[in-house]
């Protein structure tokens, strides 16, 4: 046995780990180390270079000189030293677009409609030492590119290395709309983490975030002209998210290849909206809140009151104007009809207009809906929009399946664009007990916990016929914030997340024993970036690939 | 509704949270605001004043001006402000040890055994401003009850202060041993994680470090005399813990009241001690791994051969003179018999002998047990050594029940001293998914999630007798590391741990729903301190007391 199991160790010890991730469509790579030159250099060819394309190939450049992470083998880049001494030099990385490709900056191109993105690079690492290219249709793909770049070095004794030269890659991903979710409305995230995590998303190629930003427990958004809701619907006053901070987030993931997606949850979860305006929330606090609400506290717009309609497409509007995104959430999820049947302003407005409670939600769901199509947004929905409410939607709406996986035929069969985004395999925050209290052995409604593996075995088309197929637009993991806060923003998101990224860009059906080595290195590199991924494995495991699969 | 609502809300709001934790036997507050002076003075009468004492009273007020933490409630401090202008104001604290008790370092009483450790203290802060006092029998009393009294003080516009004055408490622990076990083998830990973590266990009364130092995957404690175990066995040299570094930690928990209980685990759990001495271990590496061991990598001490008994009852010896405790656990969990069944050596060696593995398990566990009984420390071991071998043990031994809480009865029926350790109510790492690869939707063994709720809930006593019950020495939460790192230590661990450490502080049997707010005081509080505590509801519940329950 001793025998066999040594063999083992140094078959996986020395087997050097290509660590890519996502992993691209189509790659090749040889086993020559190559180094780079002190003076490495990232040019990029033609006029009028972008300045976020020029920002971010110096970012690239203080990875390749920073992130100092040793290559996860026995003995770590030890291992690789021997090869060191007549290894050839890299002194250039050249950057340029196709024939015919005009320069724009990376954050117009991230910010165009999901269909429109164009993120196909060719990435060539020649292994004598002659310059390296990346060429693209357009600066969000040189932008990938760099990305790949970045993720094929390592660092031993001060030498900044390779063992997989040559390197050639052609890639492009499998679907336009990768992102991550977060909720800065149960729990409050300073613009710093929600940066930190927007670097993290970057380097594994998502490319949506989707910001939850307000719900009934608080409102950080200051939104010109309705100030008033986040003075009195934020935490604290050190709580909010002003509009510099909003156009500081959207440009920052901008430069980094994101889109922001923002969501103003309606006509639910808005209880919040009663600290400023109480005359608009039907049952706000109404206990037991568990008749009212999904979750404390109780509150829900009255829908039914042209007023309310009209201040919330007003409100739109002024949010369209400080998100570029063509992407707009409006919601739509958890709606609660005995708060409008204990509700008399909204009974009397059914009654007055002779409007049934669904009729009422239509005319609202129309009526906010244009506010942000006059705007040139899309809107975006819950599935709840059209799979329990009868309301009139765009054609173009797009989707969000977040109830359960199985309903995801059901929004195609309606002929939507949909995103990815069940809890049953890209919830964050499931598995970790249930919150709310005076609930002794209570555990999340979600559980169990979802692992990176559950969560990357998912299938994006199952069940789905060739056209329903088409309308799958991608999707995300999303991170509900009941018991998360900036303490575990990191440890919970990451580097799991990079599950449903490569899922999402590499396609479906990839092998999870290999793709674990791929996805330490990630983890480690975030580390050497400032992210706290967590562990997946004893780093025993991590430097012994396979060597803790449950059959090795 | 609405109005029922809003009487909800104002009463809960305005109720202050008593936000000690763990929770005093015996305590009476008042509604009077006391301001803490500028000037404040903590200051110990009597002479030969040890120095760790004077050292925590001077913590304890950088921890006073230092918490700047609002008190949990709608508006935060500015609800209590009105009250600064007529609230007393108090200059002094005053420590003192019961006529006929003497001085003796906070160290020295912290690290006597479980059973001799007085932590009792007498705790009165008048309302009228005039001297607060402190008294008990040993230092390590007033120690637990300047911790207690730092807990009172909430701050607003620079102004610290109580809303609770007066307060008299006279407080004891319920059980001797409360403790936290983490594992610094499956993933290394830098000394600053462990003091950060040490000074969190003293803000909740926990007095045991239970250090899982070594395992199978790696080996990070230099033993004088032995140092080839960590230089061949350690990830690094750098994720090392010197014997600098354990006299360090070892004096960092004991000026906190904690006492350090190294485990050196054996037989099983000895893999990583091959990369050193191959001939002292059995199936080193053999595979498929589950075959001989519970986890990667297989490899157990060839405890049948005498040669092994006695390099490890000196290695015992060695460590014993780097711990100052009295306890000392030498393991015993899941010895693997197949691994034996394929070593040639250890089937020699019992040939040989004419003994059976039990009886050569039986002779390895009483050699090394006297080497530590002569070095006056006390065995502690896992329940297999009392319930799945037959393993002459002295009366003395204290076990941890760990595979169930429904095998602490069987370990009381042997007259053992116990310590709650049960993987099903005090396990930090369950439910965060399997971590051995190539396992797709596997989740833990030992889901679910343990919450703070389960562990708080749990019984010491249940179904022992009278006389069983005088067994059970304390409890403790663990943390085994297999997926966990110093990237979510904090998390994963704060504040559930706190829940066993009330548990067996005050007693079992207190209300959740009451808890709930002083655990959100003690995440709260620890967040001000550096210690990334996680947070259990949306801030709108935090500030709300009860109105997240299940039932409000």
């Amino acid at each position: 046995m001793k025998l066999v199991a040594l063999a083992v160790f140094l078959a996986t010890a020395y087997a050097p780990v290509q660590a890519l991730w996502p992993l691209p469509q189509h790659i090749e790579t040889g086993s020559s180390t190559l180094r780079l030159a002190p003076t490495f250099q990232i040019t990029v060819a033609g006029h009028g270079v972008p300045g976020d394309l020029v920002a971010a190939a110096s970012r690239t450049k203080q990875y390749l000189f920073g992130d100092k992470l040793e290559r996860l083998v026995v003995g770590r880049g030890a291992v690789d030293a021997p090869s060191f001494g007549h290894a050839k030099v890299l002194s250039r990385l050249t950057l340029s677009l196709e024939r015919g490709a005009s320069f724009a900056s990376v954050t117009s191109e991230a910010q165009k409609a999901p269909e429109d993105r164009d993120e196909a690079y060719h990435l060539v690492l020649p292994a004598d030492g002659s310059a390296a290219t990346i060429t693209a249709n357009s600066t969000l793909g040189l932008f990938r590119g760099l990305t790949t770049f970045s993720q094929l070095w390592y660092e031993h004794d001060n030498t900044i290395y390779t063992v997989s030269a040559p390197v050639t890659i052609q890639d492009a991903p499998a679907y336009p709309y990768r992102g991550l979710m977060l909720d800065t409305a149960r729990n409050y995230f300073p613009v710093s983490d929600i940066k930190r995590t927007l670097d993290a998303m970057s380097w594994v190629k998502i490319n949506q975030f989707h910001w939850h930003i307000v719900d009934s427990q608080s409102f950080p958004l200051e939104i010109p002209g309705f100030t008033d809701l986040a003075q009195k619907g934020a935490y604290s006053s050190s709580q909010v998210y002003t509009p510099n901070d909003v156009r500081d987030i959207v440009s920052y993931a901008g430069e980094r290849g994101i889109d922001v997606m923002i969501e103003i949850d309606t006509p639910g979860h808005t209880a919040i909206i009663a600290e400023a305006h109480p005359e608009y929330v039907a049952c706000p606090g109404a206990t037991p809140w568990a008749t009212y609400a999904n979750e404390p506290p109780a509150g829900q717009l009255r829908f039914a009151d042209a007023k309310v309609t009209d201040y919330i497409a007003k409100l739109f509007t002024a949010v369209t104007a400080m998100f570029p995104s063509k992407l707009f959430s409006t919601g739509g999820d958890e709606l609660n009809t005995n708060c409008y049947s204990i509700d008399e302003p909204t009974q009397a407005s059914l009654n007055a207009t002779g409007r049934t409670l669904e009729q009422a939600l239509d005319a609202f769901t129309q009526e906010t809906h244009k506010a942000l199509e006059v705007k040139g947004k899309t809107p975006v929905v819950w599935e709840e929009m059209v799979l329990v409410h009868n309301v009139t939607l765009s054609k173009e709406t797009k989707v969000l399946v977040w109830i359960s996986s199985a309903n995801v035929k059901a929004v195609a069969e309606k002929g939507f664009q949909l995103i990815h985004a069940a809890s049953d395999y890209f919830y964050l925050d499931c598995g970790g007990g249930g919150w709310v209290g005076n609930n002794p052995d209570g555990n999340s409604w979600c559980d169990p916990f979802k692992t990176w593996q559950h969560s990357y075995s998912f299938d994006p088309t199952a069940n789905l016929t060739a056209e329903e197929s088409k309308l799958v637009l991608g999707g995300q993991h999303l991170l509900w914030t009941e018991q998360s806060s900036p303490q575990n923003l990191d440890p919970i998101v990451w580097p799991r997340a990079a599950s449903s990224a490569e899922l999402f860009w590499s396609g479906p059906g990839l092998n999870i024993s290999t793709a674990l080595p791929r996805l330490h290195d990630v983890a480690y590199r975030m580390r050497q970036r400032g992210v706290n991924a967590i562990s997946l494995q004893p780093e025993w495991c991590a430097l012994r690939p396979g060597a803790c699969d449950l059959t090795a």
